[in-house]
């Protein structure tokens, strides 16, 4: 199993070197899913009909953090994103809200971080709105759905490559 | 139910104003769960054994997140934190690594969102440093774990309160 | 007439030393007027209809930057604002927008400069979504139209004063 | 007309995407006015004989926040700008300071929200200077001067087309 | 000899908890020389006669990082400086230029770090702006002169403490 | 004597413009010395044999402040970093410690700024670290020790091109 490539022989942290890799369009998607009540959707819900700004305030959080990741992760390259984009469907039965960021870049690393770090920001900002109503809410199932682009070419999350092999 | 407290009446978002809150002690524990194979915590631990920076880097990617919470979420107030710790519990048979985050300050609103914004950077440097070992890690189960002081006293998460009331 | 505050006898610019002047409750509320065209008032009402984000985008961006105001404006002290609003009124036979915002703080110095760099950073927001329609656009009218608390107590802008006085 | 380029077919914001857009050299430059007082002008021109901070300092606060445009205007894209100035014209008959902000960047968007931003923070660093002496100044006519580069290529305000027009 | 503060019995990372420590007027004064030639220091003068923006440039970049202090060293806390001032002296002779910064803030831990963030930036700056003259160009002597506040009271650096102690 | 390349003819700073410089890899080390005592550093070395965070604390916050730089020194260039590393050399009977830090970037200028902000502020946090222990800590040396790449082609510092001359 190869070694970690953030540290060096002695363990020690450092920004890997990208400059040798190539440039080319990268893109990467992450999820999120949050556990709330049917209230809380109901509510959110009810917010959308007189235009309030629950989904826009998360939508616009997430997809600042994204430009901001190089400066939460102490190891990521900073990074001249060309596209963000933060989605979310609700379901009112479960109580659930499923976040989506989608991030691209033409560079010679790719996104991950910055989708997952949107995906993670714009659930915090959920979170934040939603605290007084249900302080109990749970963001669970953060992964990556799928990155295209560089020397690895596409990648699928376990899940949706069963689905694909399935088709 | 109680409508939210970021939205006026006409569903717009703003910063609540929290001048005629009382300034207390306050503090706040976040949880989350990263769930990653055997493997990778192995890797983890031999990394520990010579010293390796992988926790010491996510602990302090937490801390430094959750002094940039009020720049990161929206409607959240800007708050000079008194205390931040972040600790990391491993488990090698599930493949898992246990994150909480505690925040602590004196002012006249609660630091959760802080305790949240660090256990998710947490575990995003975590993914970050394990993603080209395991790239399907999944990041679950962020809530609140407890919260102390202001109004509203004591909060515990609803699985604590069982064991609470069990005990 | 008086001297420039943030310089000493030198001419040199340093953060003045607010520590001796009384904590008290602050307020400050400034504007800002968008000159545009009908059809652009029009569009963003029509997006409005359909819940769009315009809006939303621009109150955000002047929340955010409102407290980012200390790390903007080289002279500012950092203060933990204890709220922020910012509302917008739209006059489509002008082709106009009139922005407020309106901050709060209990400190020993004001809060102007978070409220003009909450609207002027909410204009921008504005601009840039709006720019592609109506480059020619413009911002004007960015004034404080009132402070209250501290030393000096109620102020009052030319216009308002004059209002008052007449009625 | 066009609809607004930042919001989908719901309305909701996202960063275009602009990784097919072609990279050139592209550059801005926007205006804003200051109004007050002869004296202020006065004021400011007797501290540059004894090499006052004032300008220099509202210069380099227009610098500095042009670089932080993307973190500040939530769809703007993060850019590598090549240059970046700010100058400043004092009228002390009129009580005026026409400042002017120039950016250049080589990408594939351009820098009219940096040359803005600009021009913006220089003129409310200098209001922060100037507010104790006159707390009624105004900052208005902020506009983009010109544009270059892009597949637009050159855009003149209107009314430097009229005079463009009139030679 | 004492152990680290900011280690605990593991030799984890934390920031520590200052909430029991009293409110208090606190100051802190740092200093550092910047080593170039004779040369230089004449092209500085030169400027200052043409009243050139090189110490204001080196002067606002050490306020504005001071006030950033808690988001550059990961264990400091977060304090609402009351006031900071940048000085610099200059001999010709010797090619030097000695920084001073000093901050102030009423709260429950010191502003030592603040005053040596913003010594060691302001010097960092001078050195972007010689670079092109004088790229061996040498920052030394970075070291706290005295602080005041706080439970331990005056702290005078060693060799100052002989010069009293002389006096 | 050639002049200051940040300032204009009339000495006023601007951001230069680097649009015409070619792109290439560049690459610069810069280094600091602490001066603490041989009791520092022997409990620094007790700390690495329990795993302890020092070292690690340290080397984040030069990596993460190398990614800040443009923010932190007003005339830089916001650059895409593609590698940096913190390294740190103790030597218990000088009671010393050497930093170096090697940035790299593909970019059409140089990164000599973010290696000596690397250094400093990877210096600064030992320092605050150790401030408990050792409040007359003192950071000396701080230069660049070489730098690759672009027009000028390699240059190391005097001392260095001695010890080459003499090989």
């Amino acid at each position: 199993m190869q070694a970690f490539t953030h540290l060096d022989s002695k363990g020690q942290a450092f920004m890997v070197d990208v400059s040798q890799k190539a440039v080319s369009t990268r893109q990467a998607t992450a999820t999120a899913l949050l556990q709330t009540t049917s209230q809380v959707i109901q509510l959110i819900e009810q917010q959308l009909v007189i235009k309030g700004d629950v989904l826009a305030t998360a939508r616009l959080a997430g997809i600042m953090a994204a430009k901001q990741t190089s400066q939460l992760i102490p190891l990521c390259h900073p990074l001249p994103l060309s596209q963000v984009q933060v989605h979310f469907q609700l379901d009112q039965n479960k109580g659930q809200i499923r976040i989506q960021c989608c991030c691209k870049v033409t560079a010679n690393t790719g996104v991950e971080m910055e989708a997952m770090t949107g995906v993670c920001v714009a659930a915090l900002t959920l979170y934040d709105m939603v605290k007084a109503v249900d302080p109990a809410l749970q963001i669970s199932d953060v992964q990556l759905l799928e990155k295209q682009g560089g020397k690895s070419g596409l990648w699928l999350a376990p899940h949706l490559q069963k689905e694909t092999a399935d088709a």
